[in-house]
């Protein structure tokens, strides 16, 4: 913050200039091959930025590519009106670290970090693309249940009071104690903005009788506040914080999760909601993507990844509570030392059972603002057809309202299941 | 921590070197009186600190008096060998001032504060006695329900998300998320060594059966470390941290609250818990002060006390939730702006309704640690027949089990009125 001096001074990178600044960093240089004096001039460099917020570089020489992210100190979809901290590359920087260190081989490879130009240079990740773009495609990749249970249960758990040095996590939660603009936008663009008529909110036309249902909603509205407080109050984990399908690459084998940005020490079940609500979103989007039934196979399989994704997640949770339950909450010392090794199977059931409860809050809440908010998602809205779409939209917010409203009285993710069958059916409406 | 000056340097005060050090100082000399380049010659000083932690010195002249309260840079009540650093001063210092601007003239009035020589000059209350000390006297004090019920609705729904300025909140949030040595050591006492043979816990001889009840009770250390859970991750106000009736100060009329040191941003049941704790545990300690049922209109007092704080608490929380409800949390844009005041209502009893099962939960946990663990209270200590002293502590112990296990399945108040009744008779045991 205080550096003044001119050569440290934040500058947005361009495909023009990156060869030039990024040429005599050693990391970038032998990553992307040639020796570094030469290389950067034979540097094929492309802009590949699709999300809101960054820039995005691809650059390719003789040896490899490599990813080059830098922050802006603004929000990229809506312009410098919008200012936004430089310092969220810090974060990001920090929970990629992180991450890998807790669940080895889930993120890209980190090469390099500017914190005062924002900029981290990771892994190019070739032939992956984003989850989201291939569930849209009707692909059914195999590993990813398996793949996004294990990452949620290993760093959730892992970052959290059950197994971290307690004052090493209160110095790390401290470190991202700063990370506040991030959450601000999520705690307006979740949790408020949908909720009342927000400026900035747009949904398709055919919902507007739904949008008024939802927004006089008084057990939605108070529930949707409900985990809000949740969220902005209960520090317990290192989160990712934008867990959904857009952070996600894959291929038919690899599962890799970028974008951590939004990072902050928040509640374990926030990335599982999520990331579930994303898998149940494209649920609902299929029929706007298939001719013909085409995508009955692909339901099937999205309601498996949903109900594999959070048996993994339980199962590896479960699995790390009775293997490395290090930290300061629930201590061996106080049950298995005893001789009572069922006290820390109540415990985990106790555990488990309240992060079901607000998973499913924070998924029905996720649901409702990518199509009532401001930041919609891909699912629907390759959907050209604005009837069609808003036939997939309804049964998908009449979803989110249920299991928002209702979480502490589902009990498991079969009823989950049929409930979207009978609601996609139109069975139930 | 970077003051390396020698004149920066911490240095403990003493009864014969506190007039040189502080009579140069404005704002203490102008309070205790004369002319400050005379007067400190002829103050009179005392050594009062009875707490386990730091110096307290009164110091009286001409004009006035005050308290200069000095950290020390390790655990007064154990020695060098448990440091413990000088900054709690600067959390203290910066409670007071919060406390003060929510809840005027419940606290001492600062004078000055030294963050490097961790020193804070304040009020001199006089003849305010510690409110622990008047209970086990057997004094009825008329206003310290109110008081106190008013005091921690104040501080703690004005501390919140619920009434800040989000980011006010957040700045102040990270300002206190240093205070960790203090938050661990109430983490270690209060919610773990009591519940296993950690080397620092005593209790009276005649608990032995009853300790090893307790340490063998599954559900009651799942409840405890669920509260430690809590405790440790769910930031939603800035707490005081330690108010139990040693922290409070009274006259007949009057009521202020002192020592915030172990001040962090923590859930809100936690002061109202550790509160109602000690009125408990005053209760069923009077028998250890009676002769021949002198004390019964001390126990329906003290009884009564719990009930009004507690419904003082709800009346002002409600009052401000209705009144001051301009944090991001359940904002009236969504609520009252829509013509529905029912959806404020709605989220204020769930709001209160978790309140009250935490608050059982702090309270419970509280109650067994100070019969338990390390830090006893006078109530009990100062019963010296040790067979007698066991038979207060005893239905303590139970009622506390009772409360943290069964928290959510009490209703009311007057069942736990009812309960502590039939426990220190003897009708249940």
């Amino acid at each position: 913050m205080q550096k003044t001096a001119p050569e440290m001074e934040f500058k947005a990178l361009s495909v023009e200039t990156l060869p030039a600044r990024l040429g005599s960093v050693d990391a970038v240089a032998s990553l992307v091959g040639g020796p570094a004096e030469n290389s950067p001039g034979s540097w094929k460099v492309r802009e590949v930025g699709d999300g809101n917020l960054n820039l995005v570089f691809i650059v390719e020489g003789a040896k490899g590519a490599a990813v080059v992210k830098q922050a802006l100190p603004y929000v990229r979809l809506v312009g410098d009106s919008w200012p936004l901290p430089l310092k969220r590359s810090f974060f990001e920087y920090h929970a990629l670290i992180r991450q890998e260190k807790r669940d080895p081989g889930s993120v890209p490879a980190v090469h390099y970090f500017d914190e005062e130009q924002a900029l981290i240079v990771m892994e190019f990740l070739s032939p992956h693309v984003i989850l989201r773009r291939a569930l849209i495609d009707g692909r059914e990749l195999p590993n990813v249940a398996r793949d996004l249970g294990l990452f949620t249960a290993r760093t959730l758990f892992r970052g959290s009071d059950f197994s971290m040095e307690h004052r090493e996590r209160k110095a790390d939660l401290a470190l991202f104690a700063d990370n506040t603009e991030l959450c601000d936008i999520t705690e307006n663009l979740v949790f408020t903005d949908p909720y009342f008529e927000a400026p900035m909110n747009r949904h398709t036309p055919g919902l507007d009788g739904m949008v008024r249902a939802l927004r006089a909603d008084r057990d939605l509205k108070v529930a949707a506040q409900t985990m809000k407080h949740i969220f902005a109050s209960r520090a317990e984990t290192l989160v990712h914080g934008d867990l959904h399908s857009g952070s996600v690459m894959v291929t038919d084998s690899q599962t890799r999760i970028i974008d951590p940005e939004f990072a902050f020490y928040g509640p374990i079940a926030f990335d599982v909601g999520m990331l579930l609500a994303n898998f149940w979103m494209s649920y609902f989007s299929q029929r706007g993507h298939e001719a013909d039934g085409s995508r009955a196979s692909m339901r099937d399989y999205l309601l498996g990844v949903i109900e594999e994704t959070w048996n993994v997640f339980r199962a590896e949770f479960a699995n790390l509570w009775r293997t490395e339950r290090t930290g300061m909450l629930h201590h061996r010392s106080l049950y298995e030392d005893q001789g009572d090794a069922l006290a820390s199977e109540q415990a985990l059931n106790h555990v488990v059972h309240g992060i079901w409860a607000d998973m499913l809050g924070f998924a029905g809440v996720e649901m409702h603002r990518r199509i009532l908010g401001l930041a919609h998602n891909a699912d629907f809205e390759t959907i050209e057809d604005e009837a069609l779409r808003a036939r997939c939209e309804t049964p998908a917010l009449k979803f989110g309202r249920h299991i928002a409203v209702n979480r502490n009285h589902i009990q498991a993710m079969d009823e989950l299941a049929t409930l979207a069958r009978l609601l996609d059916e139109g069975e139930v409406s």
